[in-house]
């Protein structure tokens, strides 16, 4: 696996863990020379292994028409400090513009498919698509395989989220440009 | 639409932000004066109106058969002082016993479904299963229409979460016993 700048590989079985508290993502994508990025609070796990992601992608979006064409995505973990980046690629449509440069985020080559993983986030996911025609049309849900994984080794290193710098938290969206950050680690008993 | 005690009503189309920021759910279901409760942390919002939610239910898991028997599930926010029990919820299994009962949790009626309410929790959504198979059978996907919704008004009112009890925040579930609390709000410019 090629490297990422700024990342270090994630093992695929545990790269549901970059999700399983529920962050706000990019979502990369990427055909035929055009690229785009948008937000998208309705992301999550759908299996461990093979890693498998859901995202609810509008038909109306420009990334749904590259996502359908390459069948491909990335799925990137925002850093609290890129929060009004998040709100503007989440608002402005990348039809006829490049949003990566418009928000002022910095698009990085993925190592196994084409679309762009985003610089200076905490983690990323790359997705191959599983082809579900009746989720993707009547749920405006798609499926995708985890290919390969990464985070920023600062914030997520053996297999743990360790944030601590409050700029380089994870958020998460509630409505009309508010977030929660991600929050106090705390631990109960498992009884294990 | 019946009361719920220490609840508030939320408008259906606004139920969407008791999940939008990504919290660990606790999953109730009742069939044939069998109930369960279990824990989920891949649970999100698919659509706005009908409000429709995600869950992810193995196929192993007693809840399973309830919730595909009844067709009904619920879907309600823990609190952090609930962090121990959602664990305890999402490690034992509900046959031959009452997990409520064992987690010392405490289960409420609903208002439109069979299925129970924890009390005691941030909020609750009331779901009847779209019926999808493959996606059940396959995918361990269960789409819920939501036809009830109810939050505590101390910490959700006004369309909006407002978090000042750090004992009665929303949590996020990582692995093996730990969590995230929803951390702190903050808002951006959306440039509207």
């Amino acid at each position: 696996m090629s490297g990422i700048p700024g990342f270090e590989p994630v093992e695929l079985e545990r790269s549901y863990l970059l999700l399983n508290h529920g962050p706000t993502v990019l979502v990369g994508s990427a055909h035929a020379g055009r690229r785009n990025v948008m937000a998208a609070a309705w992301a999550m796990p759908l299996d461990f292994s093979p890693p498998k992601m859901l995202v609810v992608i509008d038909k109306s979006v420009y990334s749904r028409e590259l996502i359908e064409a390459s069948g491909e995505f990335t799925l990137c973990v925002p850093a609290r400090e890129q929060a009004e980046a998040v709100v503007r690629v989440g608002t402005d449509s990348g039809r006829g513009c490049d949003k990566f440069e418009q928000a002022g985020l910095r698009a990085l080559p993925a190592s196994k498919i084409g679309a762009p993983l985003v610089a200076d986030s905490l983690a990323c996911l790359e997705c191959k698509v599983v082809p579900e025609p009746h989720n993707q049309k009547r749920y405006d849900l798609f499926i995708g395989e985890v290919v390969a994984a990464w985070a920023d080794p600062r914030v997520f290193s053996g297999n743990r989220w360790h944030f601590t710098d409050d700029a380089r938290r994870s958020i998460h969206y509630v409505a009309g440009g508010t977030f929660f950050a991600t929050g106090q680690a705390f631990s109960v008993p498992t009884g294990k």
